[in-house]
């Protein structure tokens, strides 16, 4: 099977080469050429431009840093519009907000060409591992012939429905997340005001039904004070920002995610939107006394 | 190893059964004498009253409904101080609060008596596969030579200082629990609401890094609007009460726990007070929409 | 002097009317032009377009429906912008959006001309008696001639700045607004399900230190379920929202508004978006107990 | 009408010296009896006991720092207890918690005695101008019959039912208080952030509906940072508490409450605690940006 590969940052280099790994034919573009380099050295091809890469390959799969790049690949000269049409797919994996890729959609469709967007859940480690979780929704033939790519790429994917569901629950995801890091901050600067061991609650959580990888990555370094930057607090209060907008649009109160949302905030306010999430323990913490 | 046993419900029958399978000797008691029966045929021993375990054994563990039964094995007439003194240990593993630990342990140690309490996290199948995690606090020279009980009954014990750590450490566990609970809900709710499946969004969690065995056991049957009592919700938002109430002792602000409060607070106005705690979701979906 | 004045609706005719009475040669214009008729007979000019009423007047003012009518005058054929030019002055006291007035801003400068928002606070009987209260911004020469026109119309006007500071302003009252209702709502529910009369709360809280004429004013009927749309709940949940936003962009923790922002949007899922904001009470009420 | 009075503190001299004014006959008792001179030089009798108070005078009045001050009047060697009997009355003003009220109430009318309490809103000028509010509850007789005495304290005193009431009531005031506070405090740290004015700010909620005594009076100072203790942050926010408590007990959810309850316990974190709880605000605007 040939596909094209638009965008090899951390997540895309990966993938491509775990699709080279599985005997893909891998035909790939990157902003700066150069990026190229290595996959070529384990076979891809190059092309110059992303309309060329659609030009040649029947699938394209696209990976690209935000919203503002997705957007340029596919509307910029030389971008994936000026050749899709009828019988090429174009799937756009980006971490991108449901109107991006409506747009994206609207563009690809109106030329006659299949779209999927089917952003992951996962960062680097399982991109290169296979291991990520995909949240695919859009075009439901074009997803079924891209199963093939998608098992190489994550352990699971998912198909959501019309264009914007796989945004839509990647936000739902975020926001129990962030939430859930707000209950465990309590906890644990709870503990710690009341005399006890925070590391003790650990070791007591990690035993019990509430045991999870989250709690047992971020708790150690929560305890040190140490929140180096896997995913920014800024970016997880913007997708508990967004999550509550969705809440608004469908009238759904969630007083819980609100509250988690006005600390994160509280965190941004206080320095913090640079460092790991969890570093709104922070805004728990502070106090004079 | 000689030990008493007071209290013969269902976790205290699991937890002495379990003691006389390892070759612990074992002298019971409970209020209502013939529930000793399946015990004594299994090995015990019965006394009439709480005092003369306590004369008879060195060390004496107590499992108790509640915190008014602690006390009344205690001080009541035939009760424990009738015979406690120097040289003997008393483990209450009951879930009471904090004050009344504090209580049962001054009286205790005024007669010369050595004190633990040591709350248990986990229910009837645990306690009868030794599986329990023991919060234990008080006299550590007493929890020292507890160990080869705490070891047959649980599968990890902790020391935690001072009586009414362990109280205090039981809340914190089950504020966390409560907020995580709302947190869940929040998002299983959202999901429906905005089209998406929450099926499949307790997939895609399991998936990830939030990943725990009470999203697992419990998730299916919220999804199904299936309640049954595990742990009551009434019960839950004692716990957060007393858990913010912790918080305002020590001056530590917990606005999602407040709000997880709350929604708790509305579940019971809503008539949901006896059923399982996940019920709360019932209160994020009510609507006339 | 003379003053342009386009929109004739229910706010839009009181204060044409009132500056009428106060003198002022006043030309008026309005979509459906029949509503023109009842001004003329007290002395008003009227023109067929927005444009002509431009070209007769070096200031007009516009008091339109929503954000949609105030860029249609001002963009469509025949609008304010085919004559708006230097020297002339345009001023629009309709309720809109910042990044609305900011658009109009730009188009009106572009020209040449003089721009100033002007939202008010005050509905129907204020603007009859010419006590409104004027939130005024933009082009701070064009609000000091405008002050004769302002002293009519308003009890007061206030100058804030840049243009977009009187639709923030507004947002912030009404956010103010918007938790002080929840705050009463949580009072009264309480008082009267802990056997307490509502009705006498409301009596003493008119004695005290918070009295105001929003609690005195809606505190009868909320006691008696009754909400008849002054200021439509889903409305007032619109500004809680965009406030919040305000606070996000600011980075301001609101953990107060932010529960009442969720409170509103539950008593929308309950379908009281068309009631008054105060109909909020019936979210708190709300139990089967 | 000849009426006791016990308790001669800042509010309890105001409120007898006032009724000294009225004509009528009182007799005093403090436990610093020197603090009787200034009320014997305007014509009051001393006794050297609450008892002895009680004996010689139908109607008592009570006014005491706190439960404990209460609570010893009644209960102690020479107290309320060794005189009251049927056909006397004895009016407690403190402002305690319903237990406490319910305590006093219990022996008294055990005794045969007649018990009325009567907290009141309002502070040391109120007290000296007879315009307290009383909030009065217990025995219905004995408060028709002290009419005449709350005519003087007071500019207006409800009855609101069985002991306990008035207490409640008087949280149920303070909570919304509380709520309105930060309400309050929100919207003048926003308005500040987002580059307005907030002393406009107050200007404009000064012309509008939201007008009220406390948000002229205590704004000007929030916005200098001043809070001079009127009523301690820390009180405020046991109200709250003991406000959420009651909502417990009766199962209302109080979202908004519970948010300004958790932000007055961050300022107490931060060391306001003995600041006026305007000074909350403290905790809205705390930011490293």
């Amino acid at each position: 099977m040939e596909v094209g590969f638009l965008g090899l940052g951390i997540m895309g280099k990966a993938m491509s080469m775990n699709l080279l790994k599985h005997g893909f034919k891998v035909t790939v573009w990157n902003r700066t050429l150069s990026k190229c380099d290595e996959l070529v050295e384990h076979g891809a091809s190059v092309c110059e431009s992303p309309a060329e890469v659609i030009k040649k390959c029947k699938y394209t799969i696209a990976m690209l840093s935000d919203p503002c790049a997705a957007l340029s690949v596919v509307f910029d000269k030389g971008g994936v519009l000026e050749q899709i049409c009828e019988g090429k797919g174009y799937i756009d994996m980006s971490t991108v907000d449901a109107e991006t890729s409506l747009k994206i959609n609207e563009a690809i469709t109106g030329k006659g060409g299949w779209f999927v967007e089917g952003p992951v859940s996962g960062s680097k480690k399982p991109a290169e591992d296979g291991q990520l979780i995909i949240l695919a929704a859009g075009d439901k033939a074009l997803f079924e012939e891209s199963i093939p790519v998608f098992d190489v790429l994550g352990k699971r994917s998912f198909f959501l429905g019309q264009v914007g569901n796989g945004a839509k629950m990647k936000l739902i995801v975020n926001m129990i997340m962030g939430s859930m890091m707000n209950a465990f901050s309590e906890g644990l600067v709870l503990a710690d005001k009341s005399g006890l061991s925070s590391d003790t609650l650990l070791d007591i959580l990690d035993l019990g039904a509430m045991t999870n990888p989250m709690f047992k990555g971020k708790g150690p370094s929560m305890n040190k004070s140490s929140y180096p930057p896997a995913f920014p607090l800024k970016h997880q209060q913007k997708d508990m920002r967004l999550a509550l907008a969705l809440g608004d649009e469908n009238a759904v109160s969630m007083p819980v995610a609100a509250a988690a949302n006005e600390a994160f905030k509280k965190a941004r306010s206080l320095g913090l939107g640079d460092l790991d999430f969890s570093a709104v323990i922070e805004a728990v913490k502070f106090s004079r006394e």
